[in-house]
């Protein structure tokens, strides 16, 4: 296994971060980029999207104050391919792009933007009649998506295909649907990354946290490469370190100790 | 998926069940009972073994304790087929049996005792050569505790397969090696149930619960049936009824509601 952390907490949908943004706060923001990063986050999600109207150059501000500090990649998160296209100037290093879609405003405008940059981009199974039916389908969307993105010069191992959680709460079928879709998309397309935004699944139950850090195990098992999740979620960061050791990705056990010292973990 | 909880905690090399029973401690065992089967327990395992000279003594002993306020089966834990002959009569419902392996001296002494009574039966996949060298071996374990337990008429879904888990602090393959050796028993023979105690993965490392209740979920969504565990472990039971969930077996999400609300997770 192989697993990354996109640390999903600067995302003006939460309260403290669109005050922040609004306000232009640096050091709210930087000390988050330097804490999720010191907790495992191997890119730093950056998602001004509640702004409607100024999502723009909020995110151009995110980025310059984030980047001031990061040691790791951002993770540039917009639906809108004219925003994402404004931001590549200011990068100045590799993204993670967040992300493109079958979606007809989507698919296009943001292939020929990624034509020749190199970066890692997140291609949801999504398209203009909504969330894939069945397992199937997710895959038929997630080969489009991959032919599509290798066509365009992206190397497979960069695209990352979400085949889109929804939550339990909605339909008990939602969880080993997600595990299934993983799974198949794994099998279809050998060598391509997956990923998801892992709260999805808990949305709307009680003690969400505990739903979190259970499914992540489940997932990474059935070859999840990486997860939009919150990395000073401690428990849940546990549940990875242990994760890997449990997966044998975890030589002589020492992330794990690491993990427990660093953490002063009780068990 | 269906999964039974084997209460561990009545086993006398835990220092204060070992105290317990050599004082003849009613209320000390019978409110581990009681606890243990609020907790979701749906066998409550009795371990005497410690006590080496004393131990049928004090199994009979034990075994008149629990039952007095078990309203689930007892799991009668002892390598010695003599200690176990010896229970049955006192038993007022049909035992899960801890256990059967292809050792000579536990084999067909268990095998006679076995035929014509109706129980449970824990099948360790250990011969004479001490462990399986690997996954192919613990399949071909399987199969002959499956023909021999079946031939004395043991329903094929009342035999508990144990593969055997190692601790993943001798050997870090260990982790996968038990995941695949409960996917490869369930495939291999289909309808058999899988079982471990838990615990052994997590021998000698810090922190043991957090590897025991990140283990759970990986194992049971490999096929495994049952295990014995700690009920008391309210993160182990939390993980373990959201388990359950997230593989679909939980209608309307019901089950962890209840688990939420009984247990005032914080999450």
């Amino acid at each position: 296994m192989s697993f990354s952390v996109i640390g999903e907490l600067l995302n003006t949908t939460r309260d403290p971060i669109r005050n922040a943004v609004a306000r232009r706060q640096t050091g709210v923001i930087q000390k988050l980029v330097i804490r999720q990063q010191e907790s495992g986050a191997d890119y730093i999600d950056v998602n001004t999207g509640a702004g409607v109207q100024a999502e723009q150059a909020e995110l151009h501000w995110l980025i310059d104050t984030v980047q001031a500090v990061a040691t790791v990649p951002l993770c540039i998160d917009s639906p809108d391919p004219a925003v994402i296209a404004s931001a590549w100037e200011r990068l100045d290093r590799p993204p993670m792009i967040n992300s493109i879609t079958l979606e007809k405003t989507r698919f296009q405008p943001l292939l020929e933007q990624l034509q020749g940059r190199p970066c890692q981009v997140i291609a949801l199974c999504l398209d203009d009649s909504g969330m894939p039916a069945d397992v199937t389908e997710t895959c038929r969307r997630a080969e489009r998506l991959v032919t599509a993105l290798t066509g365009r010069g992206i190397p497979l191992d960069a695209v990352w295909i979400d085949p889109l959680v929804s939550p339990v709460s909605t339909d008990t079928r939602n969880g080993p649907g997600a595990l299934a879709a993983v799974a198949a998309v794994k099998q279809q397309c050998p060598g391509v990354k997956t990923v998801c935004g892992l709260s999805n699944i808990s949305f709307g139950l009680p003690a969400r946290r505990i739903i979190n850090r259970t499914f992540l195990p489940l997932m990474i098992s059935r070859g999840l490469n990486g997860a939009l999740l919150d990395p000073l979620d401690r428990e849940l960061t546990a549940a990875l370190a242990t994760t890997r050791m449990l997966l044998g990705d975890d030589a002589y056990c020492l992330g794990y100790m690491d993990h427990c010292a660093a953490e002063k973990v009780p068990g």
